[in-house]
């Protein structure tokens, strides 16, 4: 395992105390973040309890009241209440940061010692397992973190099982102990690799038999999922087929993803989504500071994103770029590819008036397939080349076979995307379309339509292009205080929850907009965030992705300044992440435009 | 301009002190950086003497001794002493953090008032030009800084006047004047786009009077050149060119480039080199995160540096990845592409056995010219495709022109790579080196070379691979610690040098294995640095490239780990540059290892 110092032996060069750390496989700001306590919300400091929030529930979260056909599919879980965490020590519950402290942030260590548990009167021990769903995000180790320190504390004796390589490792009863030893190493570091991840699901009905085996021979009194928003929907899946065979197993899920599109009134926002954008928008400024100084090249840069552009949107939000797509805008207004190329070429021109022939783009990797036209020439694509003995590599035998419409739109590709459509096809012959690059695509389709205008006198700037993805690089960076901290949380919550023996819930952190010591803890029903989505034909439950908001603070903020970028140099380059100094407590622009009109998030 | 907050208009959301700074163009790490205030050799900050260092001379840096070839280039300059700055303070000689301050790092201010100038007591008024040189690399500003606050505090009512967009903009006499107010804005900032750089080079007679010309109606006496080893080479031709005609301009270099290619017996580093590596090194630390949890892919990062692997090395000796192409070991053994390709095959297939099928492979984008057969490929195809009309799409044509070697290796190489050899050529018909994407040629490389052995029976593990590109996002990073302290120390020996009217020196920082209070401050003659070198058919002073020591210390240590690292996951994940905490005042590995044996390098 990678980041496990203890283990490393140290090869040589032991000549005194200061050895430089390539001998070991430690670096000291891994090092010193191992060490790190992430800040508590008052109430997880005292006793609590857990009670019915009172709130009234809104429906499914998106608004949407396909409340009955819902419910008819959790028969048992329906008619949940939310819950919260409510602090029952003295004076809390009007001032969570004057709390009394069970285990003070102040002198609060990493993992109570076995000698001090402070545990309710009434501890019992609990048997938890845990598994992580789906791809990377910053701070996964720390919700695992969070329920260790929950039973730590306030179970002492409990058993925390982590479920290797995803929901595949509950069906495979593929699992470790997880200790306060084991866990020293991985908290507040990147990746998934304590017990790994994976994007298996547990839906036919032996695969939920299998699960409630396994939850028995275990004797798992919880099982949290962290996921997004279909490892969540399979959650509720997995709470109601527990339910409904009598195991008393809760299940509680956890709002994982850098994408951010799992999120709703009552989910502020998905764990990763701070570090991923941060990480990205570090890069961007970089670029744009590069670009500013050669003043030669445009930089089109691909960000994570495919259902969802909320990434493309923050890193916009923190870095001011020449333009920034946003595929709902795209797919609300009903643009085709030339559309976007026609806009973009317009900022292009309108800077080379100004004798600036340089710029950034941001592209979310989701724009291929909302382009309706692209879309379509993908279909038959996957038609006519499954079908044929195509020599792809002359593809004058294969445009013979598709209809005008879309050969017009692939003679509009250039050669290379052409070639990608040809040649990546996965083993059932479709085109794979995340293979495709476009930021590669718009780059050339850019340098035609700037070609043309030059030929008619309308251009006569300049125009050179590089291209550049920022991706995985996002998924695994250390945590963020802000995802450090709202990660511990809602793992300490997701055992509060299991232990009061409650299932179908998401683990919740509410009031994010203020000090995290004054942050709300709680539990919301899975099933009251969903609604019903058509899957290839079928009508299903699902936990809707949320998507931005056309009429929301954050693309508005945008819609605002993006002319005013789009012809000057506003850059702004936000710098590398700091976990100490200035703005190392800070949250992510649309958490501070969804939750309070712009005004700065500070965690501390 | 992108990073000037105090000339930015807010926009609105003016509702009190605490308001996001999307609506500015400042972000709070910029701006807490910009109040940053390096440390300083204690040196700079009492009285001090330019003197002969009384160091025997080491012919020209690279152990050459072709000195009469390069004496007689530069018969102006050829003698000269290379010299260091000597404290007069009283004790300062003895110990140089106890020295007394004239201007104390405890108490100093970035850019001192007008109002306090502590001057020598002959101060007397300079003109100083400066320029910037090549590609960007972090500290830039910081030099600029480092010179203006040497003629702020030593000879206030001097002009420090910046050339525009490199050294074009000394024959175009474009240029603006810096003061400190507009410095405030620049300082620890990435970039060069206070003034910009360029590429262009002052060799030819003409232009070699043209700047003379300039030199002289700015009545300059000093011109600061920062930039790499080429634009070194210049600033000897420069100052020997304005010492035979009879200027009293004097011209000092100032080393700069990301590639680390730039250093000697004199020259411990190049500015940027630093930065840029930890920027890649953090993001690589993630990938390798995003790999042991994933456990699916093998990711293949290509990072900048064409003529020298350094950045490679470093950034292998900072994550320990799976494997680190070296080019000048490449280049030492003979190896050909199938050679790498096989190497690298093995690895993958030992690692599959321990049922790893994931990795992390590091190369440097100058392997392609590195790699010999690929080299003579590219010669006769830009013969070929220069004097037929080809159809480049349809390449059975093209084939038939190949002599048989080149049409194996051309054969030999995947369909997409064949297609940019084919496609990408720049106005002159030849094949863009650069353009190719080594890392996607040496993933399906692999590809190939694991599917042929898997039908042999040789290899039974799965392999998917991801390929990245970390390039420009280094180049403007903001500084680390280390280099925004290492150029505003250069800058301001240069400025000291420019005063003392030297000319023909490279500025130097030594004893950098100290802390910065105990660095020696002082200039090495250009021309000693210099060796003669074929180039296009004549001989050529230069100052060498430093290639990566096969025998040294970096790669020693490299060769020591890889076949431990090549099959464990030692992954080491460096984190994201701090500027307050632990490691924020460390150097790089390849300086700690070069300077001292491995013993880390602070230089708080």
């Amino acid at each position: 395992m990678g980041l496990a110092p203890a283990h490393t032996p140290v090869l040589k060069k032991q000549k005194g105390a200061a050895v430089m750390d390539i001998w070991t496989n430690d670096s000291p700001i891994a090092n010193s973040r191992r060490q790190w306590v992430p800040p508590r919300p008052a109430v997880l400091n005292g006793e609590f309890q857990v009670v019915a929030d009172g709130v009234p529930k809104s429906p499914n979260g998106s608004g949407n009241t396909c409340d009955d056909k819902v419910k008819g599919a959790f028969p048992h879980l329906q008619g949940q209440e939310p819950v919260v965490l409510k602090s029952t020590s003295a004076g809390a519950a009007l001032n969570g940061s004057s709390a009394p402290v069970l285990n003070g942030s102040a002198s609060r260590t990493n993992g109570l010692q076995a000698s001090e548990p402070k545990a309710n009167s009434s501890a019992r021990t609990l048997r938890v397992g845990i598994v992580l769903s789906g791809g990377q995000a910053p701070g996964g180790h720390n919700v695992i973190a969070g329920v260790l320190d929950y039973l730590t504390e306030r179970h002492p004796g409990s058993t925390l099982l982590g479920f290797r390589g995803g929901p595949g490792g509950i069906l495979a009863k593929d699992f470790m102990e997880i200790t306060q030893d084991k866990m020293a190493a991985f908290r507040n570091q990147g990746g998934f690799h304590m017990i790994g991840s994976g994007r298996g699901k547990i839906e036919k009905a032996e695969d939920l038999q299998k699960a409630a085996d396994v939850a028995q021979a275990l004797r798992l009194d919880g099982l949290i999922v962290c996921g997004g928003d279909d490892s969540n929907t399979n959650a509720a899946v997995l709470a109601e087929s527990f339910k409904s065979k009598g195991l008393h197993t809760g299940v509680v899920g956890v709002p994982k993803t850098i994408d951010g599109d799992l999120k709703n009134a009552q989910v502020a926002t998905s764990f990763g989504f701070d570090t991923a954008c941060k990480v990205y928008s570090e890069q961007i400024g970089n670029l744009m500071m590069d670009a500013l100084s050669a003043k030669k090249y445009y930089h089109f840069v691909r960000l994570m994103g495919r259902a969802a552009s909320h990434i493309t949107l923050e890193c916009a939000l923190q870095t001011h770029p020449q333009a920034a797509i946003i595929c709902e805008e795209l797919h609300h207004s009903k643009q085709r590819l030339a559309d976007i190329v026609r806009e973009l070429a317009d900022i292009v021109a309108a800077r080379a008036k100004d004798g600036k022939n340089y710029g950034i783009i941001l592209l979310p990797e989701g724009l291929i397939e909302h382009v309706p036209e692209i879309g379509a020439l993908i279909q038959e694509l996957n038609e006519v080349l499954a079908d044929t003995g195509v020599d792809v590599s002359c593809h004058d035998s294969l445009v013979t076979k598709l209809t005008p419409a879309n050969l017009a739109v692939f003679q509009f590709l250039p050669t290379e995307v052409r070639q990608q459509l040809l040649l990546d096809r996965d083993p059932h012959g479709n085109v794979q379309v995340a293979r495709i690059e476009t930021e590669k695509l718009l780059l050339q389709l850019l340098e035609t339509e700037l070609g043309r205008r030059a030929k008619e006198g309308a251009f006569s700037g300049k125009f050179a292009g590089l291209t550049h993805y920022f991706g995985y690089e996002g998924r695994c960076s250390m945590p963020t205080n802000f995802d450090a901290t709202y990660c511990a949380t809602l793992g300490y919550a997701a055992g509060a929850l299991v232990a009061e023996g409650k299932t179908g819930l998401m683990a919740t952190a509410s009031c994010l907009d203020r000090a995290c010591a004054d942050w709300t803890v709680g539990g919301y029903p899975l099933v009251d965030m969903m609604c019903i989505e058509r899957r290839r034909g079928k009508d299903k439950p699902v936990i809707r992705k949320a998507l931005v908001e056309l009429d929301g603070p954050v693309f508005g903020a945008y819609k605002e300044l993006r002319q005013r970028w789009a012809t000057e140099d506003a850059y702004r380059s936000p710098g590398p992440i700091q976990f100490e100094g200035p703005a190392a407590n800070a949250a992510n622009f649309t958490l501070s435009l969804e939750l309070c009109d712009g005004q700065p998030i500070n965690i501390a």
